[in-house]
């Protein structure tokens, strides 16, 4: 064996002993097998989902390593989150050009962090040399039929919006350069877009709090219009977005009202990286939602209705368009010039 | 959108519509929503496998798409197989440089022509700019309590393996140029090893058949030595191996037999890219794993025994050192001069 092989790397900083629930269910089986063996609990099911994150395509390479291990997780229990699943495990399949314990160190301190946060256990993976790239898969349980998909919006729900939009975007302009920070008379404004960008918070109590009281859901990843767009084209639907209500609301986090208005709208409508949840419900939960939202310590913010819209098209299709842009008095809502609103796409729209 | 944007190159290549079975088991959400989900059959539990190929590292750059395909998920139905779990389903990230319609047309036929063979549903994952990487996550059904798990080899247990050990080893000498093809009168044979580095046949007809015959299984991923060591080791015991016995065997194919002695040892005991399986099972169990094995069509090879050995060790314990190599009559093997047996590792061995 070298000093550092690919075992003695796992079993040094991404080792846990598991153990399954008094009920038998669980993680009956984590690391050091040819597989994890996953129990979901009785009347349960399991919601899978999988996210790579490459080195100067989804972060930067010389990123903070345990903020990483952070966000790594982080975008994959959004995912969960908008299931409305509770989180159980992850595998971590990770590619390093050398191996630097020191950096591993960090990033697993970061990545398991996270995951005891959420009781979710490290059960498998990889490890190999390559190109710096994490890919992780979770997963999470869901009471069979409680699953939020995002095939379930009807005509006449309310569209709502959980924390604030645009953040993470103006947070990867000042990262980049693109962005003096120096436009923000308050520095604490500054470090907040920037914590956005790299340590989002995933929406898991919310999801969990949402059971039961929602049609629809998604996480917003890609943007606010991108995002929501899937829902629409996955239930044959269209929504109407106040969007003079949607900038004086909450969702608008004060940080973003320093920048012109073209700005916000792209970074509000379409920043990406988020991790937000975009959520439909009928008009008689709006009770129940706010207190699900006090509950979960998470504001949500109600910016649209749910319309009759084109038949459903493929759940992958780009829905943004049926995203109807309105003023306070229900007309069409004029874009202002240097506005851009188009999806975040891992091949068209990354710095590289 | 771009012409080619992610969401258009997962529609047009890696869509695949999934349905629950009648019991409402099986595959309930595939691609598309935030989350798949996943409800194992009753009385199962979901089996989880993950690994990452990296380009120039486990494969070629200029590998055959097809082909690339097909090895980047047998070798993790290879993980299943050996846990004895029926394949359910899988997600797929995938980085690549730039999206290419033929060549991912290609992956996506190999990749799929062998899910179909197994009835294994791609339900999710994620495709993003980088450099080429591969990461598949599995996920099959094993009954609760039939898992066939390192930790579970057993004094007297008798040790076997399937197929042949060493082709792929023989035919990544030769796709690198360093073993001159000429060797071989037969070109038959060098087609033999070449097919066997790159599409490997996952040992699930047979793990599926061995399902309650046997104690403890892995995969031969990194070489027999490697492998069994990690039963040894998770199950504290220790194996004697019958060298000549095995040389002698019907696992090692026609094609080694024209190499140097040295040489067929390393390939035979640490060549690596088998995805065979090793197993042990009680000496009563012999006449019936043979049934088993005739009944997948897969042949099978007694090459040693469970003996008593050192406790048992970390599952990730380097456990080569517990196999002792003996001859026909039950001596030290001794090894001629020139034979490598190191395991695989991936942050030493490989080729870049």
């Amino acid at each position: 064996m070298t000093p550092m092989g690919e075992f003695d790397l796992i079993r040094q900083h991404f080792w846990r002993v598991v153990a399954a629930r008094a009920d038998g269910s669980g993680v009956l089986l984590g690391n050091g097998d040819d597989c994890a063996l996953l129990a979901p609990a009785p009347g349960t099911v399991l919601a899978v989902s999988s996210d790579m994150l490459v080195a100067g395509r989804h972060f930067l390479p010389d990123v903070d390593p345990e903020a990483l291990g952070h966000k790594a997780l982080a975008v994959n229990l959004s995912d969960l989150a908008a299931m409305g699943a509770r989180p159980l495990a992850f595998t971590l399949a990770l590619a390093l050009p050398a191996p630097d314990a020191a950096w591993l160190q960090a990033l697993a301190r970061g990545l398991l962090a996270l995951a005891d946060v959420h009781g979710c256990a490290l059960v498998g993976g990889d490890t190999t040399a390559g190109p710096l790239t994490l890919c992780l898969t979770v997963f999470g349980e869901v009471p069979l039929g409680q699953a939020s998909r995002r095939d379930a919006a009807r005509v006449g729900d309310d569209v709502w919006v959980s924390g604030t939009l645009g953040d993470a975007r103006v947070g990867l302009d000042i990262a980049l350069g693109r962005r003096a920070p120096g436009a923000w008379p308050d520095p604490a404004l500054v470090t907040h877009v920037v914590q956005r960008l790299h340590r989002p918070t995933p929406r898991v109590a919310l999801g969990l709090a949402l059971r039961g009281l929602i049609h629809a859901a998604a996480d917003v990843s890609d943007g606010l219009l991108a995002d929501l767009g899937h829902i629409l084209a996955a239930s044959g639907v269209a929504a109407r977005l106040d969007v003079e209500a949607l900038l004086a609301s909450q969702a608008v986090h004060a940080a973003l009202r320093a920048l012109p208005l073209p700005d916000v709208l792209s970074c509000v409508l379409a920043g990406g990286d988020d991790y937000e949840l975009v959520f439909t419900a009928a008009p008689g939960q709006r009770a129940a939602i706010l207190r699900a939202a006090e509950q979960a310590a998470t504001p949500v913010t109600r910016i649209g209705t749910i319309v009759a819209g084109p038949p459903a098209a493929h759940p992958l299709a780009d829905g943004a368009a049926r995203v109807q842009l309105c003023d306070a008095r229900g007309h069409p809502y004029p874009l202002p010039p240097g506005v851009a609103l188009r999806g975040f796409d891992h091949f068209a729209t990354m710095p590289t």
